[in-house]
């Protein structure tokens, strides 16, 4: 059975855990924190950074979860994630990296070092400078996700794919961290909500990171 | 025919420009600096980054080194760049999210930011101790390089593949920009070598950034 390292809050574990289940993939979650650097991870990553999957019988060793999403998408049918013809699919891996680089590193990243890293590891208090930058950046990139969402039926074009669950992953990990205003969004509200009544999504809405806790509305599919 | 925004010294642009010369894709460049933010290229690209490639008379904008990749890969045979079983293509993609995620964060950004945008856009000078921690870090994943190619014949495996065209992209920038100590990092230097002297790559190793001087071994297969 396959064996995924990843934590609670990890975006890009998010996003592989809503592969696998989509897929219907069977796989058993080890907790990981990255930041322990514990060796026996380090050896099976070097990088140190999860998500990280493992199949011990079959020695496959997989990291980070774009070349797992491709990964299934080549090998298991259902649910396909990347599709249509290949200018479909361009733009598919454009939004996924968009979200997985650009959305991550100025809004998901920040949000989680201030909000969760420092209270869990460094045991600082958050910067509220760079809190405030963030939230203002991520006011700005989901009226670019309205705007996609006002001119498609899902994010990449006509058909759920994995943009969405890419998407679904990242502002996931911002809501929990009670960084988002969702007034004045109103497309993305209402995508958000579907994603979020899907079975695969409701197992890590209801996982909880110790010490943290979410907003009250996070968990809801009417919010 | 294609038409590429890219500028000399942009490691995706070069990544796209090996993939493009390998398979034997015509194409046009154009020149664009990202940091000018022209309206005509927010418009292609609202994320505002180089590469991009564009057929005006299909109407197809693709976005994105990694995206630009696998559509080529998909859609023209020659020289397979992501190969093999599914365990193998992942292998591939994780070495190519290597070099464009950890090196590109954390050696080649900072030197180009250093030492071509200061210079070219800010007027100011670099700042020695930011270049001094990326050489240094430059040194440890050249020695991480010189693990792979130890063990394997290429990058990724027995088959030269987009991890050894990405890999060279990402060097060959900071290689230009005089940042590489190549003593104690023979089994890189031989393979940069014979990357070098692929015909796909003259061109590029031939191209000046104006005000930049690259140091003398820059363009030499011998160096
Ligand atoms: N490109 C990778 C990114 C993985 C990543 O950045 N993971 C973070 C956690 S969400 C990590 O492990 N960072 C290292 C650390 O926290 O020490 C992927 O898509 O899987
Ligand atoms: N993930 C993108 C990264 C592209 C990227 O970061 N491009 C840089 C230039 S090398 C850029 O345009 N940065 C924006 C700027 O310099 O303003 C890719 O693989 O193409």
């Amino acid at each position: 059975m396959w064996q995924l390292f990843q934590f609670p809050l990890c975006p890009f574990s998010r996003k592989v855990r809503l592969i696998l289940a989509e897929k219907g993939v069977a796989h058993e979650l080890v907790r990981e924190n990255p930041w322990d650097r514990r060796d026996e991870f380090m050896d099976l990553n070097p990088a140190g950074e999860t998500p990280v999957l493992v199949e011990t019988e079959q020695g496959i060793t997989l990291i980070g979860s774009q070349p797992i999403a491709e990964y299934f998408d080549e090998t298991v049918d259902k649910m396909p994630m990347i599709h249509g013809n290949a200018v479909m699919r361009a733009e598919i891996r454009r939004l996924v990296e968009w979200f997985d680089e650009k959305l991550f590193r100025e809004v998901v990243e920040p949000m989680m070092v201030e909000r969760m890293r420092k209270r869990l590891v460094s045991h600082e208090s958050p910067d509220t400078r760079i809190l405030r930058e963030a939230m203002r950046v991520a006011n700005n990139h989901l009226d670019y996700v309205d705007y996609l969402l006002d001119h498609r039926r899902w994010m990449a074009g006509p058909g759920l794919s994995l943009a969405d669950f890419t998407a679904a992953a990242h502002i996931s990990v911002i809501d929990y961290l009670g960084a988002l205003d969702w007034r004045g969004h109103k497309p993305t509200k209402d995508w958000y909500a579907v994603m979020k009544s899907r079975p695969a999504f409701r197992p890590l809405l209801g996982e909880r990171m110790e010490v943290i806790v979410p907003p009250n509305h996070y968990d809801k599919v009417d919010f």
